[in-house]
């Protein structure tokens, strides 16, 4: 990790707690509606479980690319409709207000005392799909101390398209081994890895709530791992 | 300006200082090279006045979008020729390391206090025709506070190009009205109100230096004019 000039993070499920966040602002959503009897977690999973297919269509070309808030909208309406809620009985404002928890999640609670560690000693920026407002708004909301706001958005490309990751790295000025992507998921590291970045995991046991059984470990030698952002401050020397 | 969400900051001029930073290591360059006879300040105007014809090589359509770095780069060279400086016989290491004088501009002295309360109340951002490794590595080394780093490698557009205005406004996930530029030039402000963006104008009559003629005061009647950034938090209430 020594030539490493810059930090690149995955955001949901490593920054923030996207499962939770959801699920607060779902629950009131549903209560309001009258359907308490839904689960709002099983919801905030519904709406994500369509997250990867929705962004298929980008990274295979069938579609252009389209940021995830537009993605997320569309899903929501399609797990509301799921649910047996119409949709187009419900105000539009409201609908997007929903849409916008995403911009509402809540970082763990070691995320931004990590990164004001690190940010002494690297540039640190999201490597996210979520795009740029979203990234914004929800760092401005929870004080996460980003030096820039990078991502899909930026690279107009979903991970983990390679050009993602490539491009984030051509943008920063930087080469690709000078870049580490920090993720609680080895599938996106290994991408980042294919592509020559450096990687750094870091466990979230709970991002799918306490039956997690999916990425409870490295499934590779990754350049760094830890148990959190702390942890990865100091095993970084920051 | 009540229903403004977010600023967004042109650069070179209004945020820091190019000529005498440009001029600071253009100054030491030459000296190396036996030419301490050039006034670093001509030869950092020189420069400068390549910037405008280089990027309208893209904004015409001629040329694809090009990041500033590497119309700096280009820019540079002919410089050094037009000083009877043959850029051939200098390392290029050495270039590049000049190249990026623009990377370690000074911000002028009321930017990051006027930021900093600027922030509490707004999205702070530039607006820059400046590349994001440019803009990001100013800003680690100045510390200043931005909240995201945008401008024309994200809008993928050259200011006063409409899109360089209102792709940040879209990516900013904000109506053109909800967005103002603060800049130190008249003809930015007009662009970006006639796009539909709030203006403020801050004054910053030694841009060019002490015999500057240009961009004295507002040629129109700006949504804000201040003296300077600690000034224009003041008159926004922050």
């Amino acid at each position: 990790m020594d030539q490493v000039r810059a930090l690149v993070f995955d955001v949901f499920g490593t920054v923030v707690d996207w499962r939770e966040g959801i699920a607060r602002d779902a629950g009131a959503f549903l209560k309001r509606h009258g359907r308490a009897d839904i689960d709002p977690r099983g919801f905030a999973d519904a709406w994500r479980k369509r997250y990867q297919p929705a962004m298929e269509e980008c990274r295979s070309g069938r579609r252009p690319f389209t940021r995830l808030d537009i993605l997320h909208r569309e899903n929501l309406e399609a797990v509301l409709r799921d649910h047996g809620l119409d949709p187009a009985g419900i105000a539009a404002a409201e609908l997007d207000d929903l849409n916008r928890a995403w911009h509402r999640l809540d970082p763990w609670p070691d995320t931004v005392a990590g990164l004001t560690r690190l940010k002494a000693r690297f540039i640190i920026a999201p490597l996210s799909n979520g795009n740029v407002a979203l990234l914004l708004n929800m760092a401005k909301r929870a004080r996460i101390p980003w030096d820039a706001i990078l991502g899909a958005e930026v690279a107009q490309a979903y991970k983990p398209t390679p050009q993602a990751y490539l491009r984030t790295a051509e943008i920063l000025g930087l080469r690709p081994e000078e870049v580490a992507l920090v993720a609680a998921h080895n599938n996106d590291l290994r991408a980042a890895r294919g592509c020559g970045l450096r990687t750094g995991f870091v466990t979230r046991p709970t991002e799918h709530g306490p039956g997690q059984t999916t990425d409870l470990a490295p499934s590779e030698a990754w350049d760094v791992v830890a148990t959190d952002f702390v942890d990865l401050a100091t095993k970084l020397r920051c």
